[in-house]
């Protein structure tokens, strides 16, 4: 189910190039299906002081991930938008001793056509999603809830 | 009231060398009083492609600085600990513009001489903070609210 398209690779290359800490973190765009969007980053540039993942680096990728699910999403849209977050909910459930990939996808509850009828008629909307990053064992090592905010270009 | 003495130098040393993305971000302890501790990160590393601070990097700053504050408090003490986050709350108000730089400390109604007390007890005991990012009008720009865990090394 899991893809990455030349319009995924221009979406990565785009990030790579204007967000440093992106290219510091070594983010990848693993895969989207149009539901969930798959972003990956290697724990080398990730670790922290205890050999698992940094908290700081979880934060930016579960967010980074939900930004580039809208992104995405309105790209493949044909819709010109800033995407930024409004506000996020993180709990670190376990270390994460290796590299780091999970899924971001839509809250439950929340759908694109509401997304996309509150944008196509204010010309912003707000959206909820979530990320989890699986842990060994089957259960989530760190999840995140955010709000994000789409508002289209002049 | 904001200074940094050799044993922060050698805090930010510590993490400088243990964290690959800390030294991306160019994180540098800017001060500690013993109450509230500062940390900086240039606007450079951590811009996004809308030419203002990326969210991760805010994210990752502000969980960066509670966790130096409460390292930072523990070796004062001479408490050798893992300390890490359990959970956070992150609200992005407004853009930031300009060089990252605020201040992290305790959460209203927290107190260290109960987190101390159970620390002593148990070996183990958690905190909350909170970090504001101040912004041009004198209101917070971005603010977290987390908990933070200390469990006493073996």
């Amino acid at each position: 189910m899991i893809s990455i398209d030349d319009s995924l690779k221009a979406l990565e290359a785009f990030i790579l190039a204007s967000i440093p800490l992106a290219r510091a973190m070594d983010l990848r765009i693993a895969g989207f299906d149009g539901e969930c969007l798959r972003l990956d980053a290697p724990l080398k540039p990730n670790i922290n002081d205890k050999g698992c993942a940094f908290g700081g680096s979880l934060a930016a990728v579960m967010t980074m991930a939900c930004w580039t699910l809208v992104e995405a999403t309105l790209r493949r849209r044909g819709d010109d938008c800033d995407v930024f977050v409004a506000d996020s909910s993180i709990r670190y459930l376990a270390p994460v001793w290796g590299d780091l990939h999970a899924e971001a996808r839509l809250a439950p509850g929340a759908d694109w056509s509401t997304f996309f009828t509150t944008l196509d008629a204010r010309g912003r909307a707000r959206g909820d999603f979530t990320y989890v990053v699986p842990g060994d064992d089957g259960k989530p090592a760190a999840s995140l809830e955010a709000r994000f905010v789409a508002k289209r270009r002049a």
